[in-house]
C-alpha cells in the first residue's frame, strides 16, 4: 500500500469521482464516475458514464473524464481516478495515452483491466471503498440488463 | 487469408472507412476512418477521428463509429472496419464489447493492438491497402506533432 499521506490524497480525488457517480445514479444512469488529475493535483477533467443520458455507449466514465480534459500534449504525471475497476476499453485508454497512475475505488463488483495495466507499468491503487461498492452493488441488482449492456455482455443474458 | 468473396466484401466495407478518413484529412484532421458493420452487412455507424475538429481526444475513428451506432443490445456478428491498426484504446473497445471481427486497412504506418485481439479470439483481417498507407504516411510526414499527440506519444517528442 502507498504511504498514508498518498492514500489520503487519493481518497480526496476519489470524492470527485464518487460525486460524478452519484449524479449519474440520480439521473437514472450507470453510476460510475471518474476524474483525470494533473501532476499538480488539479482536476483536468471529470465525468460520469453517460450511456443512458446521451445514448452514447462510448461514454464510459474514464472516457468522459479524458474527453472533458480536452487535448493535452501528454499525460506525464497524471492520475485517472475512477469509482470502479476500468473495463478493457478504458484500460486501453490509460495504456495508450501513457497515464502513469490509476486509482480504483473498488474492484469487488467488477474487475476489468487494472491487473493488466499494472503488468504494463501503470501504478495501480485499489482503495476498496465500501461506499463505491455499495452503490454499484445496488445498481447491478436493480438494473442488471443495463449493466450488462454497458459492459458488452448484454447479448449473453 | 479469407476466401476471395469475403475479401471483396471487406474491401467494400473499407471503402466507407476510407471515405471518412479522406473527409477528415480534408478538414485538417487526423485521417483515420472506421465503420461498424452489422451481421447483415449494413453500416451501423461510421465515423472519423475528430481530435482537431471537435477538440476531443477520445474521438478516435473506431470510437466515433461505435458511438454513431448508438446503444446496442450486443455486438454478435458485427465487424469493425478501420483504415489503420487500432490503438490500445480502440482495441480495448473491440475486446470489451465482444466485436468478433476487425478488418484493418493497413498496419504499416502504425501497429496497435490487432495481434493482441487475435490472441483473444477476435478474427483479424489486415488488407494492407496501399491507398490507406499512403494517406497515413503523407499525414505523419506533414504533421508529426499532431500524430504523436493523437497516439499519446506527444510528450516523448
Amino acid at each position: 500500500m502507498p504511504a498514508s499521506e498518498d492514500t489520503d490524497r487519493y481518497r480526496q480525488w476519489l470524492t470527485a469521482a464518487a460525486e460524478e457517480a452519484r449524479a449519474g445514479r440520480d439521473e437514472g444512469g450507470v453510476p460510475i464516475g471518474a476524474a483525470l488529475i494533473g501532476g499538480d493535483g488539479r482536476v483536468l477533467g471529470r465525468g460520469r458514464n453517460r450511456r443512458v443520458q446521451d445514448g452514447d455507449p462510448s461514454a464510459h466514465a474514464e472516457t468522459a473524464a479524458f474527453r472533458a480534459a480536452g487535448r493535452q500534449r501528454g499525460y506525464a504525471g497524471t492520475t485517472m481516478v475512477t469509482t470502479l475497476s476500468p473495463c478493457w476499453y478504458c484500460s486501453g485508454l490509460v495504456r495508450q495515452f501513457g497515464i502513469p497512475r490509476v486509482v480504483v475505488g473498488e474492484a469487488r463488483t467488477y474487475s476489468g483491466g487494472h491487473d493488466w495495466l499494472a503488468e504494463h507499468g501503470v501504478e495501480v491503487v485499489v482503495l476498496d471503498d465500501p461506499g463505491c461498492a455499495a452503490m454499484m452493488d445496488a445498481f447491478v441488482r436493480a438494473r442488471p440488463e443495463l449493466w450488462h449492456e454497458d459492459i458488452g455482455s448484454g447479448a449473453a443474458e
